[in-house]
């Protein structure tokens, strides 16, 4: 006996509801309102398997407005999939259940990015569906044939990221992105009248979508649309007219149900009002086997395209690109010796497109790009063409000036699989798509930001476009490996390391300006990975270690030759990664920088940017030569001078701490 | 003799190419473009007066698409600002010259606000026409009537925060705020249509803006545009048809006038083009005579406006709100008194809403706000009612999910001046706002960030709403003052210093979970503006000062605690802003924080975020409590059991270390 829709509706309702009253913490709304739409999709038209929940050609399911997250456990729950048991739902929001507040990739097979800072699914979701065009067009239909689809709220869509992906689907034509939009007309504060006048279909008609539409409580009519919007070339958005909180009778549609339970009262009147007498967290027989066998549909479909795999010439390929695995060689090697052999003295940003070049070649995989900033970043390899409408097989994405649309469309694009996105901007604009920078770290998404011009060494475009807090606020977040190499040789060692760190993303922090090749004689490993190492060691009786990065490297080689000309002993330490120095072994980090009171061994770092924060390398009595203000408007070699970061200004400096102490 | 416009834009033609060929560095392309538009819009439309650049009531003019500096600076020069003079012009670029890389407002008068950071000088523009409204329903016609001007190009229109910007100022109806759109299908990477294929008239038309249009390079069609734009009621976009680097013979209409100098060559074919004969920055006397007469177009209703002010009632309280200054009393005092007289135990959210009660009574200038989060963030005081298009009078504005158009608008009201903005989010949204936070800080203006939900405190939401590395990042950025109060009268003090901070923006970080008051007697001072101070002196002999801001100052008192009962003694000391600090004598600091070696004196830092920055108050070898690794999804409680937040899991490890020590 096959249970109705609205019944298999209402086991997501109650599942919900009763979850979140159980954990008195979380949304019920979102759920109950977009249930029926949910069993539509899950039921009918999206194409997974719970029993293989990695498979390849699956469609992409993302709960954008991630704070509705009951709807996704609810549904990864009822159609088989492993987890989350019915013990981990009733741990909804606990310590130790994978069923968390928001949905995390990380913790439940079935959720494909962690959703919950607004926009940003809908965005990945974008890259996802990117993703998916590219490896069609790369391994054909037979490989490569599936939708990414999102729910969505209103949140996700007044976001301003939402204008990035809405403007970057719409240039791409990316048909197989179908958003669901649960519009309830209620935010946390209120209507929405309250704070948007927008026209939602007329502001995506202008940006190149189909829009649907279907009252989202009838399932006629969601089926219609469904079928609508996949029928159409276009990506499409499908306006689903919802109640937020359906089936509580007496909050559903106002925002009192969105974001807190509903109330041992209210959840009993639901019941009542549902027609469901089952205890929480209970369900009848006929729904639970309805499920179950929706769970199944897309077994066969499955198989056939595991069938279908296993007879492709390009499997091998196919299988290693989607495990994310790298070939034996990925040009590096051959790229630094010719490095050593002829020295090259050039921006590190140019020194990365030559590591580029021999990356590209030897990696099918990586999908570059720039928020048009192509040409400033040396993103663009020779052999690389535009990854288009027209021509989904091309290599480089001209992103716009869009920053954070980037920043999660890579995220979307790593957390699909097939492809090592990595994409270009000003350091400076980090801070534009911080967020996605830290959900790449948070979702173990190998995501690359290539970020250059990356201090008061870009001149004359002044503070604006100077970073000078950005490197240290990068190195704040968890699981960001930020490298920040001081030439043509570490640059090439640092992309090595981010395109090795599969579980997660690195920023490569590059020069507008030239750098000299420190690194001249061959080293048998890539010493980048140490984190921190000896670049130079002091030749008269060492009284000083100076720690620098980036640029400030050779500055502190020369500040080391003018130390050592009056017989101060000077190391130079070279510190592309501070996440690295942090995992070396003890006896390393002694060697590198030896516990030793100042007066016999000072520290200090040459950076140019914040200090604030280098007293864990320098200690608090070490030197610290940096920029705790803004920059300001001048050619690079008068703002350094200015700033006194030469070794003119450092070297007297050090003398005197040297003389204090003695 | 009066010269043609067309003379009078290529005089600003000529200023921009020689300006960037001299600094060989900047960006010809824009101002040729849209010298045409500009040079209508101030000899024709603008109301301003170089005479009295801070006349309250002129219109404001942003140019958005800030790399396009020179336009304003040859504006400035041209119609007789005192600033740039020629000489300054000629140092476009270089240091000590105020004629930046990008426009500065703390540079030159004339200079609304700082821009360069794509897409945030057209959403301040929004927040300064909000204001404009707001002081017009507060003052009338007589003393407040103008318009905000912007100068955009597609870059701004691209990013994601325009769209947060269009919706918020279509929803306000802001008639007042009218943006030049400079349509040149030209951006960095080449044409736009690499990145995108937007209707862009009929996106505006959706959020409810006029949209005009016109050859922006003839003078009849601009100035007919100009016109549509101020007759109608709703905000409006001027879609300008242009040529980048329109004189320049071979480069024009290509993204090679961008950014770099078109080239000693191009700049000669461009004179020749232009018919303009003259020698670099040097302007013939009939073109000279005519912008300046054009600068003198304003003096007369300014000088009348002037007669209006002095006769109206309120011009006490206009002068005041303009000039930045606060009433002497604030009613943070007395609040004070009442919070010692009978403590309460409530989140500092909560603090803070009974501060705003306060202030808001006693300030009428201040003007709160959310972006979607009021009951979360605490925001509204009771008798709050909203900004709307019905009533601009209104003090809260319901920003939407915004946080960084909220964030951007702040910036334009605090710097149009009349009015304090403060706005709301999670503190982990943060990052969603952080390029205006930087731009306040840049920009000096007075923006007060109310980030509530503030650590792992907020519990069940997880990691994707737990801030880790929030507070240490926001403190990173130069003139930023982060406060982190631990009780309601630390709030009610800070929330006093960044009222009093005329200079800069600040970021309260406040507490969901509730907190008990542990300043319960009279202090005789704003303890907060120490930066930190002893809130508990040890009663043992002192062995130990812990070190915490915000929540963990309960959990150093409880610390605390546990050592004395052992014979330990330890201070506690509670550091609401490492800035104020910073400011203090030296005295001060090593009353607070002795420097003693750690054997005699050991210093623990407690704070829920990441210990990277603490080294520099506990020193290396000191102990740091925090947490170095994203979140979990549980309750408050459970998170700090779990991450060893508590005074039973941080007691022992002290104990320990001191053990070690002897």
């Amino acid at each position: 006996m096959t249970a109705h829709p609205k019944m298999l509706a209402d086991a997501i309702r109650a599942l919900s509801m009763d979850a979140v009253q159980a954990a008195n913490s979380g949304h019920p709304g979102m759920p109950m309102g977009m249930a029926d739409v949910a069993t539509v999709l899950f039921t009918e038209v999206l194409k997974y398997d719970p029993q293989d929940p990695d498979w390849a050609d699956r469609d992409r399911f993302v709960l954008s407005a991630g704070h509705g997250s009951m709807l996704i456990y609810s549904l990864l729950h009822l159609t088989g999939y492993a987890h989350p048991t019915i013990e981990e739902l009733c741990g909804f929001r606990q310590l130790g259940s994978p069923c968390a507040g928001h949905p995390e990739n990380f913790m439940l097979k079935g959720v494909e990015c962690t959703t919950g800072p607004l926009g940003q699914g809908f965005a990945m979701a974008a890259g996802m569906a990117i993703a998916e065009r590219h490896l069609n067009a790369v391994f054909g239909d037979d490989l490569v044939d599936h939708r990414t689809w999102v729910i969505a709220g209103d949140g996700c869509l007044m976001e301003g990221i939402n204008h990035e992906a809405v403007g970057l689907a719409g240039h791409l034509k990316l048909g197989r992105l179908n958003v669901l939009w649960d519009d309830n007309r209620i935010t946390i504060d209120g209507g929405t009248d309250l704070s948007t006048s927008e026209d939602i279909p007329a502001r995506y008609a202008a940006s190149g979508w189909h829009v649907a539409e279907c009252d989202g409580h009838d399932f006629d009519a969601i089926r219609k649309a469904l079928a609508e919007a996949q029928a159409d070339p276009r990506p499409s958005l499908v306006r689903c007219r919802t109640i937020i909180g359906k089936g509580a009778p007496n909050k559903q549609g106002t925002s009192a149900t969105h974001g807190s339970p509903l109330g041992a009262d209210e959840v009993a009147a639901a019941r009542r009002e549902l027609d469901w007498s089952y205890p929480p967290f209970e369900i009848r027989d006929e729904v639970r086997d309805t499920w179950a066998e929706a769970g199944r549909r897309g077994t066969e479909a499955r198989r056939a395209w595991a069938g279908r795999l296993d007879a492709h010439s390009d499997a091998a390929d196919f299988h290693r690109r989607m495990a994310g695995e790298l070939p034996a060689d990925i040009g590096i090697k051959a790229h630094v010796d010719a490095l050593i052999a002829a020295p090259q003295k050039i921006a590190t940003r140019k020194a990365s497109e030559l590591a580029l070049e021999a990356i590209n070649a030897a990696l099918p995989e990586t999908v570059g790009g720039s928020a048009d900033l192509t040409g400033s970043n040396n993103t663009k390899t020779k052999a690389m063409t535009p990854l288009t409408a027209d021509d989904y097989a091309g290599r480089y994405i001209y992103y716009g000036i869009r920053e954070f649309g980037m920043g999660a469309a890579m995220n979307g694009m790593a957390l699909h699989g097939g492809v090592i996105p990595y994409g270009g901007t000003f350091l400076v604009f980090s801070d534009y798509c911080r967020p996605a920078i830290r959900l790449s770290a948070l979702q173990n998404a190998r995501a690359i930001y290539v970020m250059t011009h990356d201090s008061i060494g870009l001149g004359e475009d002044g503070p604006t476009h100077q970073p000078v807090e950005h490197v240290m606020s990068l190195r704040l977040i968890p699981n960001l490996a930020v490298f920040r190499p001081a030439d043509a040789v570490e640059t090439a060692e640092c992309w090595e390391l981010a395109l090795k760190r599969r579980d997660g993303p690195s920023v490569l922090a590059l020069t507008r300006q030239n750098l000299r090749q420190v690194r001249t004689e061959a080293a048998g490993e890539n010493l980048s990975a140490r984190g921190a190492y000896r670049l130079r060691a002091a030749k008269a009786e060492r009284r000083v270690i100076l720690i620098a990065t980036g640029s400030e490297v050779e500055i502190a080689l020369d500040t080391a030759d003018r130390l050592e000309a009056k017989g101060i002993g000077a190391d130079v330490v070279s510190m592309p990664s501070w996440e690295l120095f942090a995992q070396q072994a003890a006896a390393w980090r002694n060697d590198v920088l030896p516990d030793l009171p100042p007066e016999k061994l000072l520290r200090v770092s040459i950076e140019a940017g914040t200090t604030l924060g280098w007293e864990r390398h320098t200690m608090v009595k070490g030197l610290r030569f940096g920029l705790d203000r803004f920059g300001a408007s001048a050619p690079a070699e008068d703002l350094f001078k200015h700033f006194g970061l030469t070794a003119d200004a450092i070297a007297p400096q050090i003398e005197a701490a040297l003389k204090g102490d003695q």
